[in-house]
């Protein structure tokens, strides 16, 4: 399979042992991620070629992100360096009816002050077969932003798929411009995105039908004539019983044709972090390592089922354990 | 709000991590708790000013046990200090089908052998518009019951409202004297109790036919007819699944009306002690805050639920946080 | 009750705290297990004088596991002591749909390379009323096999009773005997064992019809007409339903009898290792301490599904813990 | 003793166990500090009103940080709530030869951006003996400096002692005024001083001659000249051996007349943060206590080479364990 | 070597890890021990058969105390069980110049109120060929002190030899009867006893002029003229530089010869608590294994010095890993 | 500077925390290390581009053993998978005058079954400008040593320094051929030697007089003379104090002239484990980046010295923290 490269910022995250909560905790978990890299590294996990772009600190925490992420295997070399903070995040893991809460503490980071200008992307991606990237990226500064279009619009010249997760966070766009002036013309050069009727419905004004039988298949349509260089729509639906109880399922919109897998149970959730990223990645490696849509939706999902049980934001799991999995052998049962 | 003032022991409470057993442990989680204690910590997490009154031994650990409710806000100017030993008790926590047990090893404490004569109750509650005391504390010693009797005097003398959890442990009454000789005249001054009909029968002697209809209705009306100051009997009822799976429902007798919640599901259960304290702690914030009895139950017993996701003995949650699972959102959605 | 005497290897168990992966650990949690160590041990812990015979090797590693089985009151005065490592396994904890997982590193061990001729059964046995071993123990190496044989020879001079849990594993039979010529000698001096449809059909090339009403009850009468000295044939029947949720029920066929258990839910599971031989050893308890042979086998069942709330290899229950379940009490309430 | 009141930010500090590095951590420890604060805190312990007055974010974070002063028993009423986030600090322990390092992330915190004006400081300090505060302060943002300004001045117009431990940080002063124009003033209404030759020069160029036998003394002259209000300065003298092993000794000039103390040893160092903030408490404390200079100096040394032995940037001693080391009874004997 | 017995609480330990304080700490390591638990454990490491004779309370708390003296090879079949509680002991680990501090917590165990009666020391002692107690027992209550003079009049009915470490530790004696009347006859029951200046002069008047030259023969030559049983006095010096640096070294006199060993420096100490006790159990251990009375001091000094250096009240150390150290092999260096 | 390749086993490491025995843990710290590896770790933490060659199992240990070193930024894209085991060694961390101890459990791993033909020396070294082994490897497996000299071979072709410290450990040469025959011949491929007079008699029978004032230049001027190509001979001098305080000291042969470095102190040793590797990895690093043999020198053992201080295995240190140290800047001051 050739390289995918991503692109995003990666943070810190700080998080009580046990169920604590913050202000019981006298340590923290350590552990670090970033929406797009973990996409990178799942893939990496799977024996993928991946590589990650990022600006990180100089400092020792800026050393340490990115030991974590080499550790499993991605290729960090286009890493920039920057003064600056590495953002964090605090997480307070939740259990039955109470919510697992995020304090994001990452303003003014390494990241959000890279120098787009440094990044050569005809070179960073020349070996490459795929680039993802996700909303939060361009949410983070204008710096961030520009250096997304450029990766973009070097991926387009170079004829490599471009992928998407549009994830819209209202409250990161801070520095001055609207998800919706810049969101459009990058999802504009994007082949495959990740977008849900409320995140459609946010960054493109695409409304569906308060009656329709098949929102997602409305949005997806809608969505792709808006951007005619989107093929395929994929989300999962989520049927959050509890934050230690989850359901999802997936679902795929291309060529005209809509996909669903069942839902999948997960009792209990271990870590529900990277859920999404790990559904991206598993999207990845499936589209291509299969034959049919139905088997790639179907790997993805199962691979994001199974990151629900994996600490941290990373879905560390191989391809021979996502595929029983995949096949509806969810019993769990001890394997010698 | 107006302060509310509890009165009872505090403990070291030990237990081993993860499930084990006490022989398995090579160490202990730490933490303090007790009954009455339990709601002042509470109230004063939810922003109420809450004092709590008690006799600790001079020494560090006494130290650490008032550190831990300072910490959470609640007042201890009245604190009495005496030789003698901290109280403990040793928590195992169970699993599914495995019962949690606690081994108590409080006997004579320096709360048991505290100075009743040394409390100015008058001065204690000039600003207090609430008192609160369990059915444990009388159970200690008589130094203990003659100071509740003490307290509930006063409070009548300065018109303040009075609860109790009467929560009859048979085997803490070691002192010579019978919970049935020395309670009711407690009980008779109390405005709000807290009362199962286990409890009213042992304790009172107040039998309900058994084919009732609504036995807590009827023992309800049968405690107010005894004790014409309480106006207000509350309790929970719970569908115990197993150690790890609690459901649990609100139940409320005032001016002649019954108001029940639906049942809470609670699984996993984090830690269920203090289920009990946080529900009337619950219902002392609810019924100051809202309008109506439906909501002040609701809200009281939402509290209590999502008590079992928080580890220790006391419920460290904001209103912010009880009112969506009192509305019946408990789905723990992931809160960024 | 008389001593019942076990033979088998003791390995130490390593496994990632908290659902962690072993590349995410860094540190392991300790203990140690086998699977015919774990019946002496439990059984020692509800009170029957139980010892085990082992072979370990010389250095500290040995002697902790000595120490680890001594504590719970086993008897290894007749452990040899060899030169040579201590079996390992790597345990790697699941959660829902995410298997456990087990590396096992137990070539070589000092156990394997044994010295039969060391081992005076007459004398072990001489206070014995019952040796049990399982089909772990003569897949290990001949020289295992070869004490293994020794041990039920001698039982059966002694007229003690012998049991085995037949425990079939494929990939551990690597010292070049089939486990197909090795164990049926072995089993044919048997009063009772152990043994699943699956097993019988590998070891033995014993087929149930497919559409047999009874499976079971098919097995075991074939079973018992092949090797006559067996009276009784036990099993669980798992109905798994992820590695945190587990369903078993016991069966029991003995004199012409079928006798079975309801299900028993285990949720979650906080250990799942040694299930099985939990359940031999509460039918070992509960055959010389009952009257019936439907109470030996719910007390069994009963704690098998408590080991599943046990972390370790060994059930630590008493039987007083055992009983309510037994009885159908699962409810797990606080017991203070 | 009268109530001794400080101003200044608090962080949150997370360290590696175990001498780790960052990158090697999988998990932090987390405690709470700050210069001011923790001389607030290690007065409360040691019985002494104490308040300290502060600005932290409304969310979890600052309230953890509140709860970690007040289970030490400081007042936190005035302490101003402010949108932002809480600083942190991350402190990688050294040992032997390998020195500890501190990595701040403290930019942009909720107490840069405390709004001056809200500060009652008439109010804050009306039953106040003793006002602290340290050169950091200042040194954060205009609006921490003219707060600090104004507390200095009500303390002067409410007779109240003030005290200031100047400690120049060249790294902190980032906000666009220079150390050098703000901290006289600041400096000049102050009672005592903790100030070294170094700072001297660097804050007000007070130079002293290359070959004087009394440096201090020297420097300590000029500061009253230049700072007549100062009545005495004091400091520590660090023999540091390597990170595990410091020597200290105390220095105080008062009336014409210097004093010191015999060095104290400690070996090994258990956490040396804060041990600046150990020595002016304990000079706070000691001077109110004891009759002579030379007493209250001893005390303070003691104290400081006290906190070298316990973890965290407080002091928890009490005079009791102060007292024989101040006398020389530096043993560590077993206490039964 | 024959069987030695000894007599005595066991209690549980629970101490701060890392040298936190108590009022720090959110977990307590535990362990077990007693002080003359803790000699028959020493020896049964060492290989020597060793008794241990004890009440211990019937929860679950005695059972794990009872397993971690099984663990290490202790017999303790003639232990009691009676209902009350265990004592604890909690343990503040200084450093340097900072004390450790114990607060105990011990009173009305289940063995202070354990039966004399029930202990046939004839049958305790029948196989043994030394019995050992300590100070500490006599002081816990009449029924302890009873139960010492039984066993010490078995051993000499038995013609056993008997040693005592006389420990005098004047908290401790607080049942209404002086340490100045109980000890004199048990300690006229004893063969070998270890006994400092201090001990002699607080619990028999013995007084040594104040110019004495040797004042440990002029006390053990009083000692043994009073108690003319004594053939051997032993106590260690101790140096004590801080909590974290000991010195110590070896005294014995026999047959009108004093004989003493060079200081052994530990530093740093990583556990003192059973320094004594592993004293006497190496000198036990020395005395039967070398020819000298120099060499069983050597042996006995080393082994103490080495426990400084374990974790936990038990001397967990081999006569192969003390031999070094007694030959002044000081040096650490790793062994592969 | 040009790319470092080593060649050896990575092993994982398993100790106890806190000074423990291995009986008393009940969890182990895990890392991974190699005494070849530990040299191409350090080296590339100090920006070194440095790869390393080994044979890993397939399975879940392999993988992580490799993560970690891919953390750390070393190239492993030679490694060789095979089936087998991940060699293990328990790591029991002694202190004071107890010393640590090994115990190995490496027998039969993947690396001693490597396939020596699988590695093409010529495609690995192509772009390194060094080669480093140790005499480890070629003790384990007849194929390791003919990987050993297959790799020496190469680059002597190559033209690129080759290096070894000879390290010879007698316990470790298992497989039927003698170190004293295979050494000799690898060791005459090399330009650099780390060996000690002790290794030197033992692999070479290179007796030095013992009435030789300068033994290390005499064996190092025999070893030149024996293997010609040898230019330069180093090797570290240790005064172990304790296992809790080590001095060393280096010392290098070179062009006829003897340089050693002052003795630096380490107390306490946090990790001495690698010291030796970390002496050869500063050295590899020093002769390259400074203009003279002292410099290099004075390096090489400031960088051992530091490693002292640092866990695991690894050199986990810069060069700009080694360059105080080597300046004699030890006072291990904190660094804001």
């Amino acid at each position: 399979m050739q390289q995918v490269v991503t692109f995003g910022e990666i943070m810190m995250r700080l998080s009580p042992p046990q169920h604590l909560r913050l202000g019981q905790a006298t340590s923290l978990d350590v552990t670090y991620g970033g929406g797009d890299a973990n996409v990178a590294a799942a893939l990496a996990y799977m024996g993928v070629p991946a590589a990650h772009v990022s600006c990180f600190p100089e400092h020792e925490l800026g050393q340490a992100a990115a030991g974590h992420f080499r550790r499993l295997g991605v290729d960090l070399r286009h890493v920039q360096y920057q003064p600056g903070r590495l953002g964090l995040y605090f997480l307070e893991v939740g259990a039955s009816l109470r919510s697992s809460r995020i304090v994001y503490d990452r303003a003014d980071s390494a990241f959000a002050n890279l120098d787009p200008a440094a990044f050569n992307w005809d070179e960073i991606l020349k070996d490459a077969g795929w680039l993802h990237w996700t909303g939060i990226t361009p949410a983070i500064s204008a710096a961030a932003a520009q250096a997304t279009a450029d990766a973009i619009a070097a991926a387009r010249r170079l004829g490599i798929t471009v992928s998407a997760d549009v994830n819209y966070r209202r409250n990161l766009w801070q520095y001055g411009q609207k998800a919706q002036d810049v969101m459009p013309p990058l999802v504009a050069g994007c082949d495959l995105v990740v977008c849900t009727e409320g995140d459609a419905d946010d960054l493109f004004g695409i409304k569906v039908a308060e009656e329709s039988d098949h929102p997602f298949v409305d949005m997806s349509e809608q969505l792709m004539q808006r951007f005619p260089q989107i093929k395929r729509v994929i989300a999962t639906r989520r049927k959050t019983q509890s934050a230690s109880h989850e359901r999802i399922r997936g679902m795929l919109y291309q060529e005209g044709r809509y996909y669903q897998t069942p839902y999948f149970d997960i009792n209990p959730v271990v870590d529900r972090i990277g859920g999404g990223d790990s559904f991206i990645s598993g999207f990845i490696y499936g589209s291509q390592t299969y034959d049919t849509p139905e088997q790639a939706l179907a790997f993805a999902t199962a691979a994001s089922a199974l990151k629900h049980t994996i600490a941290g934001d990373i879905n560390l799991v191989t391809p021979a354990e996502v595929e029983p999995i995949m096949l509806g052998n969810t019993s769990g049962r001890l394997l010698r």
